[in-house]
């Protein structure tokens, strides 16, 4: 008979136990939505509110210069780049993730003007496919969205894909691509390859160039702890950045914003991918999450996101149905059952302390961030998961009504 | 011989005195550079303060539900309609006025398929031109960007021009464009129209269904004193809602953002126009300083706006050359001078605890937001800047050193 592990004593061995005292999180709450909102670092409350009272109110519009606003989205996006296996002159922090997606998309069709296929999965994230419906229907030139899953997949990168478009992590069930096979396979047929890393920044050991990636986008408020809304990111391989053009192009990224010319000349690197000002409020809060997880190291997050998914699929055991992948090799940071009554269930759980999410139909999941989280929190969350199950606590007509977003 | 009004008694009657005390300014600072980087609504520092320590702390992902995060940007474009002459169903606060403009831009142009031009003005925000020169770009169907002033621009509005962008108030001269005519002269030549309300919200009343306007865009960091990166807004009236799509369909624009269907389905009226997650932070700072114009009301802010501006302007006098025009009726909310020396001028009031700002070549604007400014501030300022050019304080070496943002 296997032993199952002591939370206890996970808790004792993990180094990164400490950084659950960075985080401000009400008490006797188990917080397991981090993969939709994650929770607030403390010192992203007190750089918003040095942004706020000290930057904003004091410097006023000297900030862009005395406080260099003007370098923050070029820095954060550098510190994201330690997480996802990048150069720091690749990655930038900018608008949203669907804006982000949607300016590479177009760069990157536009550098493939004679394949007429986009291919993405169906049940991908939905905005990044509602994007892409609207760079083709902007770009007009007869590209169709594709979409395939699995081995209809790959059959379906031919020689006519002008770009692959995944995320890593998929939103729902938590399974990782393999980024390395899918990305070489879609460039020897030499379509670029975008990948959204929305669900696996800030909890794997993503690894860009590893994979030799052409692009990626990510976002910021889910396990890199940004805050609601926070700005999202995107990756552009530094030998493609002399190539490609925003079509968002914006005086941010104009090689001399500040010159005010009529024309539009594209910044060198990645920079020119910038568009608008910057939200900067929202900015600060971010970059107080990402200096966390770098501290962390992308490498310890991984592992620890790993072993607590693995520490409550175990005390779960058969009282539910495995929606995630098993194997933590294969898995996000979150995991997935599935139930009937998956909504209801959740609602059970949430009037108990215990926040998780769910997803229609009848998926319930329960976003596992390494920071905030000791194994001690995620094994009392999965035992009473099992015994809202059980005894069917859930039963109640309260838990069934629904709420306006979830 | 005319006698200059007396600043103490035009602030003992200014009804709006009492905004003044709404913003945190430091002590001894007369701020002009508001139409830049508005100051700090007390307002918007407590909600930002109460967003990310209870919203965000306390309420995490609930936060969409219970604070109705999912509302804001309809709640808060509904307040701006306010103040631009519009109703409340016609305005959305999303992303940067860079990127509203480009979803506009594209939706019309794809509205006006026949059309071939695309009509704006030389030197005006160079954004909007760069914005209109990616649109053209990513639609790659052959329109072309004419810039004209003037009589030129005028004739310029033939049967061919699909899109006339303006900026309502010039970010350089501070001249007001007559937004009714132009309007009216473009849809006669069955153009659209799409302004820039960014250097006019918060400063003038504006009246675009007065004008019967078409479509807007504004910005929300200026004179709406939403902090630095505050999103931006757009206008669509409601007789184009339901024919325009936007470009950046993203799942916030979708008609069931959280049914996560693959196929976009555009949400009904100005709500398709969002794209991807808000910056909550960043936006309610804005919210603040919105609160703030419409408790003044958009007719009292336009005219002590008016009277601030013609104070400036006539403590000047003829010390240096007016760039902004004279007549109030045609002039925005600041005022602007040419001098060959403007850098160091520019440079010189700073040290003496005057901000205004400088814009090549020669010439030095000052932003007269009406809520955080007294006439005798003004007035000092004024003084202090024709002391400074009479005695030329500013011709010192210091002064001509060049920061890397202004």
């Amino acid at each position: 008979m296997k032993l199952s592990p002591d939370p206890a004593a996970l808790d004792a061995a993990d180094p990164l136990a400490r950084f659950r005292e960075a985080f401000a999180l009400p008490t006797g709450l188990i917080y397991l939505a981090g993969n939709s909102l994650g929770p607030l670092p403390l010192a992203s409350a007190e750089r918003v509110s040095r942004m706020v009272a000290t930057e904003w109110g004091e410097s006023l519009v000297r900030g862009w210069n005395t406080h260099d606003w003007f370098g923050a989205p070029a820095r954060v996006g550098g510190k994201i780049a330690g997480l996802i296996g990048a150069d720091p002159d690749e990655v930038l922090v900018a608008d949203s993730t669907s804006a982000n997606l949607y300016k590479l998309a177009v760069a990157a069709l536009q550098a493939r003007p004679d394949r007429k296929v986009v291919l993405s999965a169906p049940g991908d994230f939905p905005t990044d496919l509602y994007m892409l419906e609207g760079a083709i229907r902007t770009l007009g030139d007869g590209r169709r969205l594709e979409l395939a899953e699995g081995e209809a997949l790959e059959a379906a990168i031919t020689n006519d894909v002008a770009l692959l478009v995944l995320c890593q992590t998929h939103y729902r069930s938590g399974a990782v691509r393999d980024m390395a096979a899918l990305t070489a396979r879609a460039q020897a047929a030499g379509a670029l390859v975008l990948w959204d890393l929305s669900h696996s920044t800030g909890v794997l050991a993503v690894d860009l160039n590893g994979c030799n990636a052409d692009l990626a986008v990510g976002c910021g408020y889910k396990y890199l702890n940004g805050g609601p809304g926070a700005p999202g990111f995107l990756f552009v391989a530094r030998r493609h950045q002399g190539a490609l053009v925003s079509p968002l192009s914006g005086w941010f990224g104009h090689a001399r914003p500040f010159a005010f010319e009529d024309g539009y000349d594209p910044a060198a690197g990645v920079a020119r991918f910038a568009c608008g000002t910057p939200p900067m409020l929202s900015l600060a809060a971010l970059e107080g999450g990402v200096d966390l997880a770098l501290e962390a190291g992308a490498g310890a997050v991984a592992a620890k996101a790993r072993a607590l998914g693995a520490l409550f699929i175990d005390r779960v055991g058969d009282a539910l149905t495995l929606e995630c992948p098993a194997d933590g090799a294969r898995r996000g940071g979150h995991v997935a059952f599935h139930h009937p009554d998956a909504y209801a269930i959740v609602q059970c759980l949430i009037s108990k302390g215990v926040i998780g999410d769910y997803r229609e139909p009848g998926t319930m999941r329960f976003g596992l961030s390494p920071l905030p989280l000791s194994f001690s929190d995620v094994a009392r969350a999965a035992d009473l998961l099992v015994e809202v199950v059980r005894t069917r606590a859930y039963d109640d007509p309260s838990f069934r009504q629904r709420s306006k977003v979830t």
